[in-house]
């Protein structure tokens, strides 16, 4: 055979299909994860599918998003999540736990197996060799009933790590060359997987920081080998049994490659407003800095903890810097505190904040206005840290702790922290992790008052006609269609009230224009709906009405998500098409029954007389679902989850 | 000489009037301290009045509030605050370095000195023997510029402390019981000062758990001697230096007493909805606890910390329950990480919570729906945890650490944590302290754009016209006018946009209906007023154009923010007559100048045809402030601070 790593993972998981290039094929899942904020809507939907238990290998829910708790939603949301985990045979992973990704990979991954995430930072775990995926809500929720998940037959990118890191440079600083390189939209479709000599000196928290922010490429997933470093990371979590070796066949046939030298990588930094725009930190001069912010499911591991506390001891923080550490899991910030790490981090003048997201998401933290934050996080958005007229820069914790001190963006050139290397044996103490009830059906599950239903949809009709609502221009995130902030995330299970805020920072009206128009359409651009993969980036469309989008192209997620709750996802035969439509157009799409077979339709734009062609590209199982009215409605009609 | 150590203070400092009862008396301050949510305006009047640098022998800027920063508002206020101490002479205390009270008593507080603080709970430092009072922002800002504070004569409470605790009963238990005699409403006018045998086995820590609640009695202050006890806690914070000894003389004269035997006090806890409803915890059988936090200004010093680590070392806690911690200060914090305590705490499962007032103050970690949550805090008034339906109970670091464990209200009988005592030398490091510059007009002050100008007042006329814009009942509180929650907090310093609210959950039309009449008058019942002391609650109506309050009675507090603000207090010579006005009526109040001499006035109901007369029931000082239009006009008008 000659397999690459995630090709060895994807043909034994294959439940349907043909493992070819453009061909849909459905995997199995072994495990699945869900965090507090995507969570309540796949458990609403996982009690709408007729099972007593998930069928998965195992489950969990974590709690790691909505740990600010400003008002009494987060806790009900926790609560509710609790239950149904408790009743349905899922674990749970209690706040204060920590990021979802960094307990998975420490306590639950396993090489060679699949793990499907309502998260897209849900890769992570393709640092201990398991083909992890992050997809939306009903996504998960369908695979924890046993049903298949489905994706095209990826590329496999081949990335050969050759050379040795310089001092001061880190895996943070290879992700942000590969993003250098490839670009947000670059990894579209495919599985960055990585290989060469190199590999032997990156330890799985290091793989795992690569890994995780592989997400931000647009990729389906990234993935290191399961090997003796994965082994030695297992033995040290105590789970040496879930080790299995996965390595690429010598003669892997790979459908691109590159070689990148490790020894040529500098301290970058990507720069105001997107995870591509990397640049070398020695090139930046004179960047004053106003916060410093440390943690995040890319760089909270022990290692990078440690090597934080060996830059900042003895040190004091400089006076405008305000510097926020969150340790990534309670795994991590027990041993920070046993080890006298932690006590160096507040004696510099840290702020030690809890093992959870927290800023990354906007959850608190937002710096001043028009203020300069480096972060060691994995988006940059604008806006995304709460405050809008704020420069965020994506950097290395090394970058960000030397920074703090300084006070200005610097390269950390002399920092040598070769002493600092993963532990033999961490710190085992799984007391926060709640498992599930032996007998399900004697457990209540508890929803607070506002964990409110999901929105309903309907069959696709065969004339759909309505106003352009929305005109926005290409990489527009699902930040910008449903934000998520500190303000609007305790509301996460209630899509009435999320709703009122969608499209925001584009245009403040368009909920109100789309109510009174009772629905339409949307028109986006390039790449439209990258970045997190929410859920509520459909589920507000459509409970304002929204019945198709028409874009250039489309993040793989969201247009998933939208097929998922029968929004028509379409895009331009001619892109230059866009240009000529405005909003508030008249738009007209006919014929739909007899045009979802070949996928073709024409775009009528009644308000200035002309037709665009468009094209559905789906497969026929998607088809099924455009056609039922989304996912739910064609299991609940089909009464099968699907899955083997 | 026959004085208390309260009498003694006050004596060194009286600058005006007469020490006797009821005789108002003006007094110099030593010492100011600020936080950020009264801070602010605070220093926006400061600016106003003229100098240059402060004239206190050391003055404070805190951030201990508005830590969670969902937007930029909060970093904005920070850098404002860091910007304007900087300037004028005053030490700020950046975001991480802890609780104002315990940061103050640990590395500020002088015994026998004045403190006044922009906040209730700012008598902590009277465990010290510092003459510590909780005020109005304008009053701590005159205070900064030189002014005096001006209190009625109180009553000298002696508390005699008799007996000693018995295992598991604390600091917290003496205060509670304290509440439990003499309730709320207890205190007004009053200094609380302790004494007796049991003295010499409480730390300063634990008095100053005492002074601190004392606040809840409604008291002036709470104070303890400065002995030997305290000579050991300076000693311990290398601030011997500080020390003075100042004892009650043995014939000093007290205008009540009380003996209180430690030996007979059970485990207490305030139950819902008030710091007075006290009951031992044994007598409370069976309450389910979902939340347990531990910390506050009350509660959050090393020895309770210790304590609660000792309590969790080894075990876990109940599945239902989320413990959260915050250390209260920087160097609790760096103590705790630096011994071990902090990692039994993570280790047992509790979340660790920045060093912060956090969710006493409301800002964050409210409870689920109809939940019940312990907490060591000093307040359990509905709502205040964000929460209306969560019922708090207020109890000790002891009792909080059993129940985090049994998962139910527990009495700890059995818990012997007398190995746990105050250390000999505290870790002394104050770099987040930020010194005032050397030369402040070097300063540039940073404003973010939600700071606004706080509203401008004009003198007195002659003639007030305007409508009743709105009718209230008996008992309106200060949270009924000018409500504070998470998501207000933030524009404490924007009084336009917290004007939107005002009166919000009485009549959500009032600022609507003020703004478009372009002010008038408010009609108010008995006890108008009551509740916390914000200044905002006089603010937002004097930003409406609210030209004076018609009322039965008055709170004290609220009363006094009135006048400081030249809104005329004015109360019914009959009260009948509240009945005959009706919203919207058109008041006329005439002859304004000559009726302020004798403090009797008509009021003219142009609408009804009929009059009453009312009162002004001030001082011949506060007669000069509402002339002027408040008592930022009168400084600016004489070029007086006051003091001498």
């Amino acid at each position: 055979m000659n397999l690459t790593v995630a090709q060895k993972i994807i043909k034994d998981h294959i439940v349907s299909g043909e493992f070819k290039k453009e061909s849909e094929i459905g995997i199995r899942i072994d495990q699945t994860l869900t965090q507090d904020s995507t969570g309540t809507m796949a458990y609403l939907q996982l009690e709408n599918m007729g099972i007593d238990k998930v069928k998965t290998k195992k489950s969990l829910a974590y709690i790691d998003h909505n740990i600010l708790q400003a008002g009494p939603e987060n806790a009900d949301d926790h609560l509710y999540i609790q239950t149904v985990a408790k009743k349905y045979g899922i674990y749970f992973s209690k706040p204060g736990n920590g990021i979802c990704h960094q307990v998975h990979l420490e306590r639950f991954g396993v090489p060679g197996q699949t793990l499907l995430g309502s998260d897209s930072h849900t890769p992570t775990c393709g640092g201990i060799g398991m083909l992890a995926i992050g997809a939306g809500g009903l996504d998960v929720a369908v695979a924890m009933a046993g049903g298949e998940y489905y994706i095209k037959t990826p590329d496999v990118v081949k990335v050969e790590l050759v050379g040795k890191l310089n001092k001061g440079v880190s895996a943070k600083d290879i992700i942000l060359e590969v993003l250098r390189i490839y670009t947000v939209k670059g990894g579209v479709n495919k599985i960055f997987e990585y290989c060469g000599e190199a590999l032997k000196y990156l330890s799985v928290p290091q793989r795992a920081t690569i890994t995780n922010m592989g997400a931000e490429l647009g990729a389906t997933t990234s993935i290191f080998p399961s090997d003796k470093v994965t082994y030695e990371f297992l033995k040290a979590q105590g789970r040496e049994d879930d080790y299995v070796e996965i390595l690429a066949d010598e003669e892997a046939i790979y459908d691109e490659s590159i070689v990148i030298d490790l020894a040529e990588i500098k301290p970058l930094a990507a720069c105001p407003h997107s995870p591509d725009n990397v640049v070398n930190v020695c090139e930046l001069k004179d960047i004053k800095v106003n916060q410093v912010a440390i943690g995040s499911c890319t760089n909270s591991s022990l290692v990078d903890m440690m090597k934080v506390a060996e830059i900042l001891e003895n040190k004091t923080i400089a006076e405008h810097v305000s510097l926020v550490i969150s340790p990534g899991s309670k795994q991590v910030l027990n041993m920070l505190a046993a080890n006298g790490a932690l006590a160096k981090m507040v004696s510099a003048g840290a702020r030690i904040l809890e093992s959870a997201c927290g800023p990354c998401i906007g959850m608190g933290q937002a710096p001043s206005t028009g203020g300069v934050s480096l972060r060691t996080f994995n988006r940059n958005f604008k806006g995304r840290s709460g405050t809008t007229s704020a420069d965020i820069y994506i950097v290395s914790p090394e970058v960000a702790a030397v920074s703090a001190i300084t006070g200005y963006l610097t390269s950390p050139e002399n920092i040598d922290d070769s002493k600092i290397s993963m532990p033999h044996k961490f710190l085992i103490n799984d007391n926060l992790i709640v498992p599930p009830a032996k007998e399900g059906e004697e457990i209540d599950v508890i929803k607070g008052p506002n964990i409110k239903d999901f929105p309903k949809t309907e069959p696709l009709k065969d004339i759909l006609k309505g106003k352009i609502l929305i005109k926005v221009e290409d990489n527009i995130t699902t930040d910008h269609i449903m934000p998520s902030n500190a303000k609007l995330l305790p509301y996460r299970s209630n899509i009435p009230y999320l709703s009122e805020y969608c499209f925001k920072p584009c245009d403040p009206d368009f909920p109100s224009r789309a109510k009174e128009f009772k629905g339409g359409f949307i028109l986006g651009g390039a790449n439209y709906g990258q970045g997190s993969s929410r859920e509520h980036a459909a589920l507000a469309p459509l409970y304002l009405g929204i019945k198709a989008v028409i874009a250039k192209s489309f993040a793989r997620i969201h247009k998933q998500n939208l097929i998922n709750n029968g929004i028509l996802p379409l895009t331009f035969k001619n892109e230059k098409d866009y240009d000529d439509i405005d909003l508030m157009d008249e738009i007209s799409l006919e014929d739909n029954f007899k045009n979802l077979d070949t996928g073709l339709f024409v775009l009528k734009n009644l308000t200035k007389n002309k037709e665009y062609e468009v094209n559905l590209d789906i497969t026929s199982r998607q088809k099924k679902m455009i056609l039922a009215g989304g996912l739910l409605n064609l299991i609940k009609q089909n009464n099968d989850i699907g899955g083997k």
